[in-house]
């Protein structure tokens, strides 16, 4: 029987900051079942947009997106802050609530037509996933899809990536 | 049939610092076999060790803990650096060359009595998997084995942790 997996975030008031509630999906990822069901919805999710890799940015998008691509037997390519990947790269730059961010993603990651599903744990702003989409496509990879765990509704991630398809576990 | 794995290592000469060779394995986790491959080795041996939870180390750790965790149905706790887990954490510290780092996992991440793999891409001079073994040990958990992608023969990590079990795909 499937479980709720809303049983498995922990919400912390006032964190990092005071009037934030912070929804962490670490008690999710330490329950193999909790985890094997997240991890099969955004399986069969990928597997009908016939997804070819997963690029997912540092470090919970790793979480997410590793264990679909090792199900579906596909590579992942993960997108990092500076100075964490050894080879040729590409850049994109992204806003912050002050001043700006920039993650990179190594030249060979993803092959020109690639189809590729972006992953993270969540869908805040949409900052850090529209920069991860950035670094596909300036690859020439095709973004067939995005998927988060938790979606904060109130934050509008969804308009800011709405020409991608996305599946969010769940709202909060 | 089986592919070699070396054939899915970069070699980066002087890389971060002159005389240095770096070892990156995002070729292997970017090719979808050698992935599978890679990581069913890994699940054999978690198997036969009857392990109940991965605990790895930001961020590469969790590439590699990740999708054995879902393979064999149990959780992952990420090990993180400072700042990074919003609830109540147990911390180790290490050394390194220069000064020390630190380590946290969440006070609730691993049970007493519960078998844990701890795994990460590489094992160097060993600081950071032996940080990562106190963490799990602190909350009572037994390491029943650990699991490396590759391991720096030169660098002698196998010695500091020659307590527990190893396991490394590849040696250099």
């Amino acid at each position: 029987m499937a479980i709720d997996l809303h049983d498995y975030v922990a919400s912390i008031p006032d964190y990092p900051e005071k009037g934030v509630v912070f929804r962490d999906i670490s008690p999710l990822m330490g329950d193999g079942k909790a985890y094997k069901q997240a991890t099969n919805q955004i399986v069969d999710y990928a597997r009908n947009k016939g997804v070819e890799m997963i690029v997912g940015p540092e470090a919970r998008g790793f979480i997410v997106g590793c264990p679909v691509a090792y199900e579906l037997g596909v590579g992942f390519a993960p997108a990092r802050k500076k100075g964490k990947l050894p080879r040729e790269t590409v850049k994109a730059t992204y806003s912050l609530e002050y001043g700006t961010s920039s993650l990179y993603l190594h030249k060979d990651a993803v092959k020109p037509g690639q189809r590729v599903l972006v992953t993270d744990d969540l869908l805040a702003t949409g900052g850090t996933i529209s920069a991860t989409i950035d670094l596909v496509e300036k690859l020439g990879g095709i973004v067939v899809g995005t998927a988060f765990i938790i979606e904060l509704t109130d934050l509008h991630g969804r308009d800011k990536i709405k020409n991608y398809d996305m599946l969010s576990l769940m709202q909060y």
